[in-house]
């Protein structure tokens, strides 16, 4: 069998000599879980479609300031990579073993609350996830013909989304500087991949193949060929997660029909749930976020534990590395993983909830709710 | 056989699917000889140490502003993917066909003349050559552990070095903050890879394993790892392009010397002469330039011509892709392949001889030189 041999060959290669050099400050899982035996066990492996081992790790060994610094090139690296991914995934996932199985369920009527229903903190609520089709490559991996695929398989499954869902797809090599403006003006274009993904491989053939889809609304978007083969969003203003997940899981559901009319499917198994370029991602691939004045809690010493706790991550609002302006954070579920769609959305409810607590009891000098206590 | 094996399997999977696409004002050698017949011919492939076509044409793909846009990740890319390589080398070295076959020839006493005897007009004389180690890796494709090998055969031969060559090996990831102003002062310092090389794969792994020798007088470099496993320079102010050559011919001997002795050969056959990770560089690897007042010759619609004429090629004083600052012009020979390095560096002397008495001519409205008429 040829992708045996392969294999065979070159592991044969596999010695401690290529072993990454880490700098002393670097706190990368891919530092901390690239041990020398998992090296050995990896080192000079390929999967069938020829991503390397050298190709998962190269963003975090350039990157040496990665939270993870490690991607996938395919579906299979999860598995030819296992001793490296597995103890990544539970480190990040919480626990989370090899033998764990991960259940989906996107029924946007079990949801609970409103984290803010006066709308006096919440600007606005956004969730996304990520899905991405068998058989055709991760961004660090995939080709240029499978990368065309993807688009072909994509934007003709959007030209046939109807009713609150029907829009528009532009791609990004073939765009009006009048599409382009109002895109940007809207912060709906993505740009080119950071030196992140740039060193995982996923700026390839950059603009080729990538664009973004969004509703007459602009409530539903998804992006092309980007970090993932699709990002799927639903967003509005105000803090209404319940609606926005229900728009965003029939929209979902309107695509996946349509890749299936096509003779494909969405790569997915019973224990990584829908797979990912990041192995941060799998699982449920989901982020749901809000923009949320939180002045006083933002600043507060013990915010980064408050999150931590709550099971919620913390970032600027300009994306991930980015800083807060005007006390203003983005606050998203931390996990994606071993829980349901449903389940996290309502612990980000839930969490964003405690924090404005916190942020009315820190401005008015009273006594912390008792879950940060 | 293992390497027929992977190559036959890949090669199933060519169509002209993943054809890269071109914008109308790409250039490229690339472009231009990659019809659809070669790109069949290699799409698919992969060298025995896992070099794809794809990351052999990757940086042309991404750069559509290259000249050539193609790069070799080792020895056996210009065999394995020789329908490409064969037609832009043919193309820019001047016609040179596939069973054409290069000599070297080092002997600086064969050189004749000066081209600035009383120094008005070259400020600085530099002479470069590159060499790769047989069996480890080209810059696009070679691997952490191959690399570090190349530093320690390298570093381990320059120790040796004696006399007029003695010096000191400075390594990018280990130095210290007063050598590495001291080497920007000098200019010796190189930066990582532009974002050509950078998609070529060459900036992988930076800065480790990278590094300068030079010697005590600072006339004779040693570059490490840096767009080719050695760039080996000899350089001093004036225009005395015999004394330089002799000094870089006896460095290139010496070094070569050490890397046998080391088990080691210099990569280097009869038809490409020595091998290069770009293939405008096969054969002498040579850049013998000077850096040269020309304010009116280069002001003159027909600079470029008269350089395309005497086989001469003009840069910026900052590198490649750069402009010229004060009527200075960095001029170098343009052939690399086919001829020796006595040849070579004398038609570099002869060719701005030529530029200085046009420099002069025009200065002083006279007629230009029958060279150039």
């Amino acid at each position: 069998n040829i992708e045996r041999a392969i294999n065979t060959n070159l592991s044969q290669a596999s010695t401690m000599d290529g072993f990454p050099r880490f700098s002393d400050s670097c706190k990368s899982l891919l530092k901390k879980h690239l041990s020398p035996d998992v090296y050995l066990a990896c080192a000079g492996r390929v999967t069938p479609n020829g991503f390397t081992f050298d190709a998962a790790i190269q963003s975090g060994v350039d990157n040496q300031d990665s939270g993870v610094g490690l991607y996938a090139g395919d579906e299979e690296s999860y598995t030819v990579f296992a001793p490296l991914f597995d103890k990544v995934i539970e480190d990040y996932h919480n626990g989370y073993k090899p033998w764990d199985t991960h259940v989906s369920d996107m029924d946007s009527s079990k949801l609970q609350g409103n984290p803010d229903p006066e709308g006096d903190f919440v600007l606005s609520t956004r969730i996304r996830v990520g899905r991405n089709i068998r058989g055709l490559g991760l961004s660090p991996g995939v080709s240029r013909a499978q990368r065309r695929e993807v688009e072909r398989i994509v934007v003709d499954a959007l030209a046939k989304m109807d009713a609150d869902l029907k829009g528009k797809y532009f791609s990004l090599s073939n765009m009006s500087e009048e599409d382009r403006k109002q895109l940007v003006a809207d912060h709906f274009l993505f740009k080119k991949g950071d030196r992140f993904l740039q060193s995982a491989g996923a700026n390839r053939d950059w603009p080729e193949s990538r664009g973004i889809f969004h509703n007459d609304e602009k409530t539903f978007l998804v992006w092309v060929n980007e970090e993932d083969q699709m990002r799927i969003i639903s967003m509005q203003k105000g803090s209404d997660a319940k609606q926005i997940f229900d728009r965003l899981s029939r929209g979902i559901d309107a695509i996946e029909q349509q890749v299936k009319a096509a003779g494909y499917e969405f790569a997915h198994n019973d224990h990584l749930g829908y797979i990912h370029s990041c192995p941060t991602n799998c699982g449920t691939g989901m982020r749901a976020s809000v923009h949320v004045k939180l002045p006083n809690v933002g600043k507060h010493p013990n915010f980064k534990q408050w999150c931590e706790k709550l099971r919620l991550q913390p970032r600027g609002i300009h994306g991930e590395h980015s800083e807060s302006e005007g006390g203003v954070y983005d606050i998203s579920n931390k996990e994606r993983l071993g829980k349901s769609e449903v389940q996290l959305v309502q612990t980000m409810i839930d969490g964003v909830k405690t924090l404005i607590a916190a942020e009315k009891a820190l401005a008015e000098d009273k006594p912390l709710p008792s879950d940060l206590q």
